[in-house]
């Protein structure tokens, strides 16, 4: 059997991953026959940017699409699912820790698309270097799904469940942790009196260098010195902020044990 | 009296501040008249990259020059400035968490030129964004600071001492720990058969977004969202990384507090 390249999809979704995904896909020259959104606003929103029609119930769901992309909340996938009635056509998810059997006794084909990326709706995004990571319940559906993929990114690895699941706790950490401590400057420079901008080129040469170096030969900084009155200097800075200084210690702890072996 | 610009510099260290101030001073017209290293060898390639003569020995350091740039570490500054013996010539270090009086009882007119990046000496930066933080003891001195400061980079600030350690403080949080979290990401990657590369554009969307948002206004992720399944399945996966567990639920905590109070 000669395998078939996607061509009609419909987007099941209208947040901002299903948003920027159909965008894309459109652009590429695929065909996005239909949206579905559970608050009409927000699918209305969707359809207008794409020129398409939209649903906000799943019953109006038109068959015979090569492709359903389930980009929806972690917690709706379930209960959406239930509600979808398919015979032999794709469908996929786009989520970072759902498994891929959470489709298993639902349909026959089926797969996950996942875009590892952070989106908004307002930005739009290329997804020239977004990595895809694609997994599926066959060797056909999985051809079809990179080839897809690689109509919009040049980044596309076939992931397992568990790896995706791994990537996801990887991204907490390089990215939702970061940002937070992005937050803790942002404060401690506005009690002082400073705007958060100082910190940007710092911020951008710091993620740059990753181009260059991994992360564990670019550590730099008073703990990766073991520069013990520093260290002391900056946590007595933080005696107005407990819960920073707590951080600091611990932090500055594990960078000293890691380097200092 | 009129105030007169610097023009003639001797660079005093070999390091990475020193390599790349002195190129980018060199390459903006200023005339560097000699560089002193402790380290023969560093001294050394940093004369023949300025093609200027180096010393070793600070009693051969020449008189007259408009400024001295004490590009050391912080723990020799004091020893090295009780050898250095000037009268009324200007002299600065360049750290981020030195005080300006370091210098009140040698020296009459002193000050900071604290360039904020985080320096490597076989990659070339361009100064044009970094902040220039410039501190001094006089009015006319801060005139020219200043002015050197705005010869190089478009953001060249008054910053005074205290400010200046809470900015060195903020800087741990926003580039330092963050490195330390990308490779721990970097670790849980390489664990299960990815390479770190995968995670580079979310990487750089994270801190790109920092040009539109404050960063308390992006924060995403399991903790900002409150999901607590996500964030038990986690801490599960990471169950191997006792040290890591430990992290990830103080951090989630902290974040989950902060966004919904």
């Amino acid at each position: 059997m000669e395998n078939k390249e996607i061509e009609n999809i419909i987007i099941i979704g209208s947040g901002n991953v299903a948003t920027q995904l159909a965008i894309t896909l459109q652009k590429a020259g695929k065909n996005i026959l239909q949206v579905y959104g559970r608050k009409e606003s927000m699918a209305k929103c969707l359809s207008s940017k794409l020129k398409v029609d939209y649903i906000t119930d799943l019953k109006h769901l038109q068959r015979n699409a090569d492709l359903y992309i389930l980009a929806i909340i972690d917690d709706a996938l379930l209960d959406i699912s239930a509600n979808i009635d398919l015979d032999e056509e794709l469908i996929v998810h786009t989520s970072g820790t759902v498994s891929l059997d959470v489709f298993k006794d639902h349909f026959k084909n089926y797969g996950v698309f996942y875009p590892l990326q952070t989106f908004s709706k307002e930005k739009n995004i290329s997804f020239d270097e977004i990595p895809i990571c694609v997994e599926s319940n066959s060797e056909s559906n999985q051809w079809k799904l990179m080839k897809l993929g690689e109509q919009i990114s040049h980044n596309v690895k076939a992931i397992s469940s568990e790896q995706r699941k791994l990537l996801h706790v990887s991204a907490v950490f390089a990215c939702n942790f970061t940002n937070y401590f992005y937050s803790i400057a942002e404060e401690l420079m506005a009690d002082h009196d400073m705007p958060f901008e100082l910190l940007l080129p710092l911020i951008k040469e710091t993620a740059d260098k990753l181009n260059h170096h991994l992360p564990h030969e670019g550590q730099t900084g008073p703990a990766r010195r073991n520069d013990q009155e520093i260290m002391a200097q900056h946590l007595k800075m933080l005696s107005n902020y407990p819960e920073y200084q707590d951080i600091y210690q611990i932090l500055s702890e594990r960078i000293k044990r890691k380097h200092h072996k």
